[in-house]
């Protein structure tokens, strides 16, 4: 079978929107550096296959993400779609400035829910890191650029063990204070339950933060990320953060990590009736060919369960 | 982190009972024959780890399937523990008579929703599969042996596609007046989504089959499996089929095909703060045991990244 059967559950949106974050949040963490022509492909792949938001890159040092060192040339090579979001994360405002430059509509920025990430991580405190963050936003959203805010390590630390609901409800609303547009909820290190999940988005409506500003990203560590997504689904998020192939982490390292895969997520939501605006087997083709030229096969079940199907036509 | 943070959502189970397939429906499937001592050692092992529930071997024509012709051996061999159900598969009443011969006190049949897997997999169609297990049942029922059927193909079938819910609670509803004890609702190639599994239950209900009779059996095969487990505790389930390790498909073969991982689901339920008696990390070192046996790493997420974590202790 090409497709699941459609069968809706009551109470879930009609559509939702897929942030993919592959060609960022997922190369980013490649061993070796993948040429900027693959790079640019690899948008126009995942944007043909009718992604509407496609994390382009980060305009972080480049002598410190030698991976993404090559923001400025993949930007200005990129041909962009109407209609299409290309955003790109910013570390603080020098990386702001490179992507105002460029010509960049859209940025975010990565915080942390937890002071031994934001230590590692940043280099700096949580508060710290607002201050940071603070012109950031200020001057993104002066030139009419919306802001999304990552906020990581919103379930687990590894340093910290659990984190409460009420500390990341208090750093996502001082991160919204500041300006930011959305709001995406980090699973860093994939020890979300679905519960969890529900009592998270309880916790931001307690301080104001609806789920209308608000994101989810999981990754698959334990394979949670799916009945965590539907956990969300169920308290109204429309916004899903996920990475084609389930860029991100290997599967065969030390402790896999990658993110949800978008393949895997596109099958759950077309399941349900969902709208995606998603073209399946084209991701597929997409994923397959990436993993070609990374050397190593998708860690996506739905990936490797489709690459192998005949096609229908 | 070695166990995830516990937050109960509303409306599901205080507890939940893990069919565990792995030594059959796991083994069943490996190219080699697995030694009849490394078979003993992981049931054994998987009752030391908590397991309540252990389907040990079926007792099937060993010139058909050579990986379980030590059906006898194995079962003459077990150290049983008191309070530990150990149900085996029997194919017929000749499968029957060898099994209760060797005093198993439990079995459970396979029968097939859609008649193209029963005629693939059971050489005859749905009805005359029906009329070749009656007597199987209500033989083991005259002799006290509880049965469980287990149901193939309730969400999709490769050569039909789409399986209708009515469908599959007409059959189901047939198997049960032939006196089954136990219905478990097979996702045999993984194509379920949430929706189309509380569709289903709701389906079985409207013919009189309550959740209370009922188990699910996914595979993850699209990734599906514990989203679809969220979405069949919600109805109400309380029994679900898992493989340690997610035995039963090769990750890395033509199609993943495997059983939903225990680890993944215990790693789930724990996180819902759901009972289910396992001790994770005795389970995590069975399957990366049996790994080691069987040459390759488990597909299960949650062993690959527990397995490498240092241990508490």
């Amino acid at each position: 079978m090409l497709a699941p059967t459609t069968v809706p559950m009551p109470g879930l949106p009609e559509r939702v929107r897929i942030y993919e974050v592959g060609p960022r949040d997922g190369l980013q963490n490649e061993a070796a550096v993948v040429p900027v022509a693959v790079k640019a492909e690899l948008v126009t792949r995942l944007v043909g296959a009718g992604l509407r938001t496609v994390e382009v890159t980060s305009f972080v040092r480049p002598d410190l993400v030698p991976q993404l060192a090559d923001a400025e040339e993949l930007w200005a090579g990129l041909a962009r779609s109407p209609g299409v979001r290309y955003p790109v994360l910013v570390p603080n405002v020098r990386g702001l400035d490179r992507a105002l430059a460029a010509g960049v509509e859209e940025i975010a920025v990565f915080g942390s829910a937890t002071e031994s990430f934001a230590q590692r991580n940043l280099g700096r405190s949580v508060e710290e890191s607002l201050t940071m963050f603070a012109p950031v936003v200020a001057t993104a959203r002066e030139h009419g650029v919306p802001v999304r805010a990552y906020l990581s390590m919103c379930f687990g630390d590894p340093w910290e063990g659990e984190v409460p609901p009420e500390r990341v409800a208090d750093v996502a609303a001082r991160l919204m204070a500041l300006g930011c547009t959305e709001l995406s909820l980090g699973d860093t290190i994939g020890v979300a339950t679905a519960g969890h999940v529900q009592a998270l988005l309880d916790a931001l409506a307690e301080v104001g933060l609806g789920v209308e500003r608000l994101a989810v990203h999981f990754h698959d560590t334990y394979g949670q990320a799916l009945a965590n997504t539907l956990a969300a689904l169920q308290r109204g998020i429309t916004t899903v953060d996920a990475a084609a192939g389930g860029l991100g982490g290997c599967p065969f390292a030390r402790s896999a990590s990658g993110n949800l895969a978008t393949e895997d997520l596109v099958w759950f939501l077309h399941g349900l009736g969902i709208d995606t605006g998603v073209d399946l087997p084209a991701l597929v083709a997409t994923s397959t060919w990436l993993a070609a030229h990374l050397g190593r096969p998708s860690p996506s079940r739905a990936v490797r369960a489709l690459a192998h199907q005949p096609s229908p036509s």
